[in-house]
């Protein structure tokens, strides 16, 4: 009647499941991308962008023509003219000259930078007086500045949030190449249990765990199938699992913690040639009762039949699996949506404007944890790429000092 | 040529944004229930479970029957019969009786506990050894443990993840009571701006916003609506604007930081009878060229064109609006998936087995974050329901004491 398990361990089932490989690749359109896996790195075939483009509305100038410029002695400038939004601009800018650009627009040969229109006051139509000095680069953002051409800034693996998005949009990838979405078979079984447009007779629950277990499926990125509850019996088991084995890559068969239907999931998952019992019972609780048997690349799931059991399996082992599947290479531990983390630099905000900085959070060998401000002006998709979420500064702080405790915003 | 802006506060804008309305409500059945939100409480018509249930394969028994009986000294009892699965059972169990049950049966009347088959010995037919004593209600799950009948578990405005979509489930909801999605259109405007598919010429740069805005709106789990690129041009915004009005609840155009383009936003908003400008300007970096426009209960969006503004304004704004849209009420402060916290109370664990306690995070008066264990069987998903997160006691660990330093991976 006893049966003999040979249990193995939570670090055990998972290199298991690390034999498991990533499915095949498919097209998808860029609007769909979200929570997608990069199949190839993404890699930057131009600079971007490809000509020094103005962050502000203002007057681009020569910046050392702007040295001394001040609201009581402004520098008179000569207006050649206006830089037109989308194309190659024809204007050079000559010393003492400057043309009007408009944010996003090009900056004319010749100049550098730009001044704020807010520090412009026009004397004429071919003349303006610029009341700020800046220095060169000021207001602009440099050929290749956010990406440089052949620049790889997402790896194959990576699962893409939604600067990510932004980023293959800005790369001009209208469509990517990304790993298959990961289907999972979710069958029901209990012979107590009945469908949950039911009413439970006294002896009988309702199926939670189809409904439990697909949502979990949906809550990491892949598709359910539901294949409904199925009577504890071999050969509707067996059907049951042949279906779960033609429309999805993992099948899941949930209930029956009893040794009798644990022999029949055995029984079951064995009757298809060329499977193998990997794992029969894990040290862990809850969840002992675990079952998987592999064939090809595709998984078989015992899963214990209580609510609460299933759903921590699925998480324990499901969970990796299917970012296995899903190509997923994770490059940071995961974390939460807010960290506490120590500020590594300081940084200078204005007083009366709430701030956010991008930051970089790093695992210190100590233990701590570190937010590294990305630095960039705010036009940059790069330092979204690059940044792991956002730190504020109060509406009434200066600034926050190197070393001090803050809160990342994770995206 | 300046211009002059009303600058709110983010907090000023925040509290613009909950005037909003939830949206109207929908069925929705219950295999698409994971993240919505919803529109009515959750409240059990029924126990659940309507029956003693045992959570073991064993032997029903009178507990008091089984006091003292040991390995070395076992009690001996009358086997009168085996609970059936899924139906209720006429079998009664007098004094030194017992019956064979499985996990998930009833427990025959006249008994109050469960001894594991892992202590039972056959001696023939008719008679059984219990070698282990046991306690009422060791492992019996009691009628209405998991759900009191008229119990409320889940609020109107929660936002259903995978365990409460099972506990649905449980209470024989095979549809609900939803708020709507909340749709939002998307229009990129700058002349300098071409679409994705397109190779920009010098001068030009690609559309972002629209991706990286889409990807965002699908993070919070609403209906992104693709309108476009659109020229710097009143009329065409105007009709963007309005075809976006028909089709989704919130309307952004991005794009255009320039005052000139702002002006063009206005206008357009304005354009609409019944709208009014209620937010033009606020006191962040970046963000701050932020516009809102409200027509009734739809709400229309000047967010800047830079592609970190943009986002970084649609996570400090868009995301509270879409939660107000969604009807959805937050019960807690979001934390992230790990979440340091103290234990409130000792937690016992077996050496050489991985444990995972259900516990419920709290913010204490004081600034800590508190992890308590929601205690029950594994087969209540109403502990999943009340508790936050896991966490998890190591394989070489035999407990925690109150006190300790926790991770809690939360849900």
């Amino acid at each position: 009647m006893k049966h003999f398990f040979k249990v193995k361990t939570v670090e055990e089932v998972l290199a298991v499941i690390s034999s498991f490989q990533a499915l095949g690749v498919e097209d998808v359109p860029l609007v769909e991308a979200r929570a997608r896996v990069l199949a190839e790195p993404a890699t930057s075939g131009e600079d971007i962008p490809q000509f020094d483009r103005s962050t502000m509305d203002g007057f681009a100038v020569r910046a050392k023509d702007t040295f001394g410029a001040t609201e009581g002695l402004p520098a008179l400038f000569n207006v050649i003219g206006e830089v037109q939004m989308g194309t190659r601009t024809g204007l050079e800018t000559g010393p003492g000259q400057t043309a009007r650009v408009w944010t996003g627009g090009m900056i004319p040969k010749g100049a550098d930078s730009v001044v704020m229109v807010e520090h412009a006051r026009p004397v004429d139509e071919r003349t303006v007086e610029l009341a700020k000095a800046v220095a060169p680069y000021d207001n602009v953002i440099r050929v290749g500045e956010d990406v440089r051409k052949g620049q790889t800034l997402l790896p194959a693996g990576h699962r893409l949030r939604a600067q990510d998005v932004g980023l293959l949009a800005a790369l001009g990838h209208n469509s990517l190449r990304a790993y298959k979405i990961p289907r999972v078979a979710i069958i029901s079984t209990g012979d107590e249990i009945v469908p949950t447009e039911t009413k439970p007779k006294i002896g009988q629950v309702r199926d939670i765990n189809s409904y439990s277990l697909g949502a979990q499926v949906e809550d990491v990125h892949a598709t359910p199938v539901y294949l409904g509850l199925i009577k504890d019996n071999l050969e509707e088991l067996k059907q049951a699992v042949g279906k779960g084995l033609e429309q999805a890559d993992s099948v899941i068969l949930s209930g029956g913690s009893s040794v009798g239907v644990r022999d029949y999931t055995v029984d079951t998952f064995t009757s298809f040639p060329g499977s193998e019992i990997l794992v029969h019972g894990v040290s862990v609780s809850p969840g002992k009762p675990t079952i998987l048997a592999k064939l090809g690349n595709k998984s078989l799931w015992g899963l214990p039949g209580h609510a609460v059991s299933a759903m921590i399996t699925f998480d324990l082992f499901l969970r990796p699996l299917l970012e296995t599947l899903s190509g997923e290479i994770k490059e940071k531990p995961r974390f939460g949506s807010r960290l506490p983390a120590v500020l590594s630099r300081n940084v200078p905000s204005v007083h009366g404007r709430e701030d956010y900085i991008r930051v970089r959070i790093q695992l210190e060998p100590d233990g701590r944890i570190t937010a590294h401000p990305v630095l960039g002006k705010s036009g940059l998709i790069s330092t979204m790429v690059k940044a792991d979420g956002l730190v504020r500064i109060g509406l009434n702080e200066e600034g926050l000092v190197e070393g001090s405790e803050v809160t990342v915003l994770l995206f």
